[in-house]
């Protein structure tokens, strides 16, 4: 087992990464105060961990709720949220109770916001069962939900206790997940470390193939990566906004096709992509850069060509993003191969990118 | 005008208290950044001061969005909450968008919780327009919403940058929602200083009465004694809970009735005197306070008597209260005038004082 430590402070924790770690007892004691436990999860990821999660809290003593959410980012919603208020509510559960979100970035966000927002804030513990997860929604306190015009809208920023990344769980992903999870360290590494960035060039088969050391590598230097940037900018002031390179494209992507018709990580990818592209184009990322990214992205198995929704409503779309400022819109592009930049772009270059894309 | 600062480090804000403050641009300049405010209000409250503040807003040059929703706690819900967020994506208000609350506590925790939740949080300015607003909602970061099973179940800890309390605008109050505001003064006197509430008890008729001077003392030693006790403990892990004193009674009631039947500080009023009630019967506070609490409490034209929702409706309501830890509720209680204490406390005095207040 690696332990990497996200250093906020008072807000510090741990992620912990290794094999089995779903039945280390051990791993959750510190972290368990009250009296109740709520094990929030999906119909998907249930029937394989939540019973094994339930014999691992066990001898803990607690009292162990389970809410049981239906999957996919379409549920990922205030009436979804609204369940688990619901049966926290109806289960009594106070100011002590620990939240366990288990299963993937939707389940880890909406579990975030609603341990954010549960009597003004409760405890809670992350149990990624996807790749996706366990190098992206683990690391940062981002939580939230989707509102119809707009992804992640409403939510908080708010630290779990610990983080539990379980290597092992990851064989049970389908194909198209591990690749949307392959894209966020594609990601990372893009933005922040070249020599990162050429392991998963050389290393991008035996990610595809579930290799679990690869993997467990994979996300022990993407959290690294990821926690050394949340450490220096929690609340996204400056430089945390630099990990959003590939999503203001696939927000648009995202939200274009409607919420679940592609994975999140899927339009990231393409949402890179588009992004190098647009680097390129601007004259500050080279051409041999760009096309490095177009091979890894396809190495991996992601979507590089964009969904046909029109220059027009992609520009309308981006328009709405967060990063968006007083309707410019924000864009993280690469000035190289692991360093990004923030900036602006002429409307121009961009609808060149779009076509170019699409 | 007098400024009492509410010192929470980073998170640090002024409360400005004064006639006609409402007019003054300058108070307003510091704290809008962003190209768009949105000024949160209710339909009673609009008509009074909605164009007014949008005229002290002028000369900053930001576009204006007003948003006025229906107004009572009964509305203090997700979907009177999501009319805001509605309302802010339809404008595309951006991360830098100001939310300026215009109206009671109502609206201030609703707006509060608003810019706390919206792209996960953007800047809010409280401009009270009652006397309980005033003095209880404007200090402490407390924002949320109620559920059907009990109330600001849903919220979050977030401060605004500024507080803005006209104390001319207290004119307008019904004498009901006057009362309500009493009630929290003479609970912040009654948990932390003695000779304030020697103060209050002089001065009941005048505040009750209306005039000016009396009430600014009183907004300015309550948001003082507040400020003090929220800057040692933030998000409520110990000291901080004396504010709740007669609010595990209170919220009772107002649940027990449903929320907007009796106004929030009627019932925190009753709950006073119940608690006090509760404190004498437990031989922690002498029979002489416990009058002068029920007279001063009387004397604010506040209700003493509960309503009769029956001992075990009263029980059960309680052990879902947020200070309630593990099944057992936790009492704020007096062992003086002045001085609070938080405990448990045994059945069967609290059958007794349920059996003599109701």
């Amino acid at each position: 087992m690696i332990t990497v430590t996200v250093d906020l402070g008072q807000r510090a924790y741990p992620i912990h990464i290794g094999p089995a770690l779903i039945d280390r007892t051990d791993l959750f004691e510190p972290h368990v105060r009250g009296k109740t436990v709520a094990i929030v999860t999906n119909e998907t990821v249930e029937p394989l961990y939540a019973a094994r999660l339930e014999a691992t809290l066990a001898p803990l003593g607690k009292t162990i709720i389970r809410i049981v959410l239906p999957d996919g980012e379409a549920h990922k919603n205030w009436e979804t949220l609204n369940r688990i208020f619901d049966r926290l509510l109806a289960e009594r559960a106070d100011r002590k109770t620990t939240l366990i979100a288990l299963g993937g970035g939707v389940i880890g966000d909406m579990t975030g916001f609603a341990a954010a927002s549960y009597m003004r804030g409760i405890p809670f513990i992350q149990v990624p069962t996807t790749l996706l997860a366990q190098v992206d929604s683990s690391v940062g306190g981002k939580t939230g939900i989707n509102h119809p015009l707009g992804k992640n809208m409403i939510g908080a920023f708010y630290q779990p206790q610990a983080v539990i990344a379980d290597s092992a769980v990851l064989r049970s992903l389908p194909p198209r997940e591990l690749a949307a999870g392959i894209a966020e360290v594609i990601k990372t590494a893009a933005i922040a470390d070249h020599a990162f960035f050429s392991w998963v060039e050389s290393n991008i088969e035996a990610l595809s193939n579930y290799d679990q050391a690869a993997l467990a590598v994979a996300v022990r230097r993407s959290c690294e990566v990821k926690a050394k940037v949340v450490g220096e900018d929690e609340r996204e002031g400056g430089i945390r906004a630099i990990l959003n390179f590939g999503h203001t494209f696939g927000h648009a992507i995202e939200a274009g096709l409607g919420y679940g018709e592609w994975l999140h990580g899927e339009a990231v990818g393409c949402g890179m992509v588009m992004a190098a592209d647009l680097s390129a184009r601007l004259g500050l990322l080279s051409e041999a850069s760009r096309e490095r990214i177009v091979n890894v992205t396809r190495g991996a198995k992601l979507p590089v060509r964009a969904p046909a929704l029109g220059e027009e409503r992609y520009i309308d779309l981006m328009r709405v993003d967060k990063k968006a400022e007083g309707g410019e819109i924000k864009f993280i592009l690469l000035k190289k191969i692991g360093e990004a930049v923030i900036t602006g772009v002429p409307e121009a270059e961009l609808r060149a990118t779009l076509a170019a894309s699409i």
